[in-house]
């Protein structure tokens, strides 16, 4: 007896870039959309029976469509506009689309914004998640790929030693990661940009403010500084990898080394990652 | 009220080459391995407090050092090794080791394989998941990356239109996908590099052999045909991109195109994802 | 009779972070380091004598010794002292080194830069190239993956037609490029970041600032600029992808796309290339 | 005075598929093409004016065209039809068509070559570079992304050493390598498919058959073997980065590693650059 336990599909990597044009120049935006349903579709699978799947295709077009008609707000809303459309078709359970928001600005012309001429660049990428199902909307907010490093007040010692462990104690090491940071909101209707622009900011505030004695613990506290100022944020969810930085051993050459030139590698990388949330108190 | 959740740690990307010579030649393993731990970790995020923290450091340590003693046979029984070391430490719940195995053959001299020189190549990449709490340890296997094409015998027809749809029906189309599939072995001690080769042989031909109505059913197809003809396995999970190649219009020169030039493109790609297992009957 | 040709070797993906601390906060700079010799090195080829060959781990070394002792200034001056550095040795004739800057800024705090956590983003890569032989050191320096986009004043037409052409002419396009730009200085002794400032914003604002009839004139047009502004710049070379974004077909939805929603592509695209310099005049 | 300088201009990615149809099954071709123009194309720079400028689009639609029409045989024929091809416009000098053939392979079903089912994977790249000016077609062949390692035989010894060398000599080192290797045939119209194979297998086999006192030499060994091999060939461009197998130290953990665990690394890498020819004697 074989049967299908769980099972969605979608279309993703679906590219947009929408130009807002005004008297007052261009807006642009530039959204990497993927949009995923789960639902009624055990017939497609077992019997050949496409008549519940609404065609991946079809999901490409109402993502631009509604870039024409649904995107004149922020992502989240337009997210959701797409998620509960296609909710609205009866054999579909879940609807989820995930939204990245690829950042550019105007070009400063002897120090005007230009109108019609734009750069790409930013820190991080902003990311959005709506999850609709009959019973309710899920928000979620983030941004990926955000780098960033503490050139001091950073440590990891005390931790245990066993027959395989080599790694010296430091109270004083480069601490880099490129940390994804999503956060769910508690209600809809939020003013999305702006909660995101203060949700980012307390987060790089945060890494920037504290004394670490490890990845853990920054988690910890930029997650609880996030909830903490903003009410509108039900839980954090980090992931941190631990991008090492070696002390380059200068000796050798006649050279102190003191906490100035470092290797920085990718392979092997620490992985640290929690979530954060209100709790009952 | 603010509280950590769910959280692990570990060392990701830990690439190890193991060349083990003998009279008749070296033999090869080429792995990245990835290690990750959960268990009584709170202290270490709201206290700072290492002293339960083995260092990821540690485990890298570790990895080398079982790659020297444990790694004579299938790369299941070495992360299998792995995981129920870390497990050891009284305050790890779970020890998950996911490792890739990249493949290399001998380089054929005159019809002989090199006893000492080889070639990485291979058709997607095998890997190995092991998850090891005291109640039990489960092993899944599988590959990814696997790109495979159905040149014809694949249609997609039958599926609902709406105000977005412009898609035709077909009943012959090119169907290409970069193919996961991860299976979960029932039962522990198996003769892991056999069954693997006898999984992915299945998984291959059962691709070819189909006639496809849907990306859906051929998951399917192909999930069921490796339940049926293996044991082994109780479940199967599969993700495949749609990759999709669209049939250049050459009719603006002089020119016919019945099925044989194609456009294959990755942005947008349908993402096709299911379950298939055995069920209680 | 089989003979040597050209040949150079050296060290590539040498990476280095350099944290130089002070009072008033860290200083930090991020950089990818390539370094290739030429020279008397046919022995080594063809006799398996190594007496020549410096190592290319000495050659990691080196860089590492001279970011402690010659990176003070601009990346420019610590390539130059490394390649005059390996200039010493008589059987090297040219020494190349090719930097990549990395770009960090000071996290803001409550509107103050923070003296010791970073975050990594900035719009383009910063490079230069020294090359130095006994007769001269040229300086190279630009930019590399400037992702920049004109919203309208972007034209193609005219081009001419034959039995494969089937592109409409258009007087109004979106042109997106990432941009490389790398020019020659005349001569030495620089202040390098300042210029280096000089003429990215001059390629910038020029980019925003004039009528695009083909990526070939907006190239000779920004270089122009760049010459006519930076009398230190002898040459500038640049390279142009053409990024297309195609607009979207709306009306099977009923709905109007007038410059509005695109669709952005990278397979295939255009590749535009040309070097303007100053002639003789 | 400003002036233009070399320039060129063309289509890259151009990913297309063709499946031919036979009685015995399918055949596959999947190439990335990419084709570049020089010639008389400076008014388009510099006047904007496009009338001599053969639209990239076109470039694309020709390429797919003519794999309708001319590729039957080896990829260098149809790279040779397309550079001849756009060599008929006056305004062209040059016309350079690189050509990547990715490699895909019947699925085997029960022993059988399936006629429809088909797997990507092989062991690099094959290409192909066609150069046609009014004097002379160039046809250049070779494989890219070849990986391949010895496990014995290499060595490294004999270098000098400065202040900055830490590099032990070694007489057993693990080499490996993403190999690049270009061949410029002397003459058109060759079988080749045939001399392709020919020359790739004296590549593999003189890699693995050789003691290796440097990367210099066995490129310069494998370049000899092709050319004393292959009278097609007049000329061997080759590109070896040095990737890195670092010994691991297993002594703190009681293990001895006699040249059998190492940790494979990408950056830095060393990289080494040969061209080999047959000379005037």
């Amino acid at each position: 007896m074989i049967e299908l336990a769980a099972n969605r599909y979608g279309k993703a990597a679906i590219r947009l870039v929408r130009v807002a044009r005004g008297p007052d120049g261009d807006q642009l935006r530039d959204l990497t959309v993927a949009i995923a349903l789960e639902g009624d579709f055990a017939a497609a699978h077992t019997d050949g029976d496409n008549s519940l799947v609404i065609a991946t295709d079809t999901m490409k077009n109402t993502a631009y469509a509604f870039a024409k008609t649904q995107l004149d707000g922020p992502l989240e809303d337009y997210g959701r506009a797409l998620a509960e459309h296609f909710l609205e078709a009866p054999q579909v359970d879940v609807a989820t689309v995930n939204i990245k928001g690829h950042h550019w600005r105007p070009i400063d012309v002897s120090g005007t914004p230009a109108p019609d001429a734009f750069v790409r660049g930013g820190e991080g990428t902003r990311v959005a998640t709506i999850t609709a199902t009959r019973a309710a909307t899920t928000v979620e907010a983030g941004v990926e790929d955000l780098v960033v490093m503490k050139t001091t007040r950073s440590a990891f010692s005390g931790f245990p030693r066993d027959e395989y462990t080599t790694l010296s104690e430091t109270d004083d090491r480069l601490m880099a990661t490129k940390l994804t940071a999503i956060w769910r909101y508690g209600s809809p209707g939020l003013d999305y940009d702006r909660v995101f622009d203060g949700v980012r900011t307390t987060l790089l505030e945060s890494f920037a403010d504290h004394d670490s004695p490890s990845v853990q613990t920054s988690i910890w506290i930029m997650a609880r500084a996030i909830l903490e100022s903003h009410d509108e944020v039900e839980e954090v969810r980090m992931v941190l990898p631990n991008l090492h930085h070696w002390l380059v051993d200068l000796r050798p050459f006649g050279l102190e080394n003191d906490r100035e030139i470092y290797t920085p590698t990718t392979e092997p990388h620490g992985l640290i990652e929690a979530t954060v949330r209100r709790g009952d108190g």
